[in-house]
């Protein structure tokens, strides 16, 4: 009637993780306390473990993506600098059009944004058609992986722009919300992908003049 | 090219999101910091919010959502006292088959059970099927919520039984994981939901007898 579990051998992420948390405790002493630390390097691996395709890189993923939180918290908080203005792009899927549109940004403004994604609905994989034309422009997604929609990245943010997602972010005072109207690259032809990823590289240079502008 | 979004009114839920996270704190004092019980609060209101359906009670329900975490995780430390067998139940939508476990194993165990239930890619809402049986059972999931699997419940965990959803749990030692090839009640007809609660309550009263006699 019910099967008992082999469970998977996870003793090595358990491994990983738990030295990590240490690591960045070290870094984020004295803004957050290591068991906040550990908190987060525990539960970005429940929440990409629920929808990460590629498991092999779970762990060191996971990582980054807590670093990365934390980072953007600290930021929020005022306990690390902002050096340049922030920018979060939010999709469904964090595969396609906001991982496009934050490697865009990064590239166009030399650096002089600090610019994340996410999604509502987080994809396993970047979507290959995505990484193919973003390819053809010279920039590598390799890297790259979906992340869902988290409140430190959107507190952490100056401007956040979503496409397609609805609602899904939660709403802070002191931040511009723009909404762009951009088609899914997923599921569709290759000339349709580079078309999208040239509507998207059209806003992202007239967003980049706006907030150099500001 | 770009709509400036109006932002929709969510004072009143960053409202009762503070003045929440100050209660859970009180509670919590000596346990977790207040940073960290705020955290949860907000991240937990980001989670749900992602895929909730319903907004107008999305604030409340992620305070019980935050609340339950940070209970199981103060478990897990041994922080609060487990005075039942922590059972957690996790399908993939966290909307039909983990939902209708989670509350017959709770009426089975007259209480004796703490129960939880989570879904690997959660639900907007409780399937309305599911809602129909379990009626017929007399009892009410009106109260219940779609909620993502996370790191603390896992922990909490004495036992974890999983409804296909494959490998999406952290797994840790000295727990019993169990697999349940139990059918989905999304999109049957009212007799095979019926069937499925069936399925299910007869797995539920195997699994409390176990319980009781470990």
């Amino acid at each position: 009637m019910e099967q008992q579990q082999t469970a998977p051998d996870s003793t090595m992420d358990t491994h990983v993780l738990h030295r990590s948390a240490g690591h960045l405790s070290e870094r984020y002493a004295g803004i957050f306390a290591p068991e906040m630390v550990e908190r987060y390097v525990f539960e970005s691996y429940a929440t990409l473990g629920r929808t990460a395709k590629v498991r092999t890189y779970l762990a060191t993923i996971s990582v980054r993506f807590a670093d990365d939180r934390l980072h953007a918290l600290a930021q929020s908080m005022g306990s690390i600098a902002k050096e340049h203005p922030q920018v979060l792009f939010v999709c469904v899927q964090n595969a396609g059009r906001s991982q496009m549109a934050a490697a865009l940004l990064s590239t166009v403004s030399g650096g002089k944004v600090e610019v994340r994604s996410a999604g509502s609905l987080p994809a396993g994989e970047i979507h290959p058609l995505a990484m193919d034309v973003m390819k053809e422009r010279g920039i590598d997604l390799a890297d790259a992986f979906p992340k869902p929609l988290t409140d430190d990245v959107v507190r952490a943010a100056d401007y956040v722009i979503t496409m397609g997602c609805g609602d899904t972010c939660p709403i802070y005072p002191g931040k511009q919300y723009l909404d762009w109207d951009v088609a899914d690259p997923e599921n569709v032809s290759l000339e349709d992908a580079r078309a999208i990823l040239s509507d998207i590289e059209t806003r992202v240079h007239a967003l980049w003049e706006r907030i150099k502008t500001t």
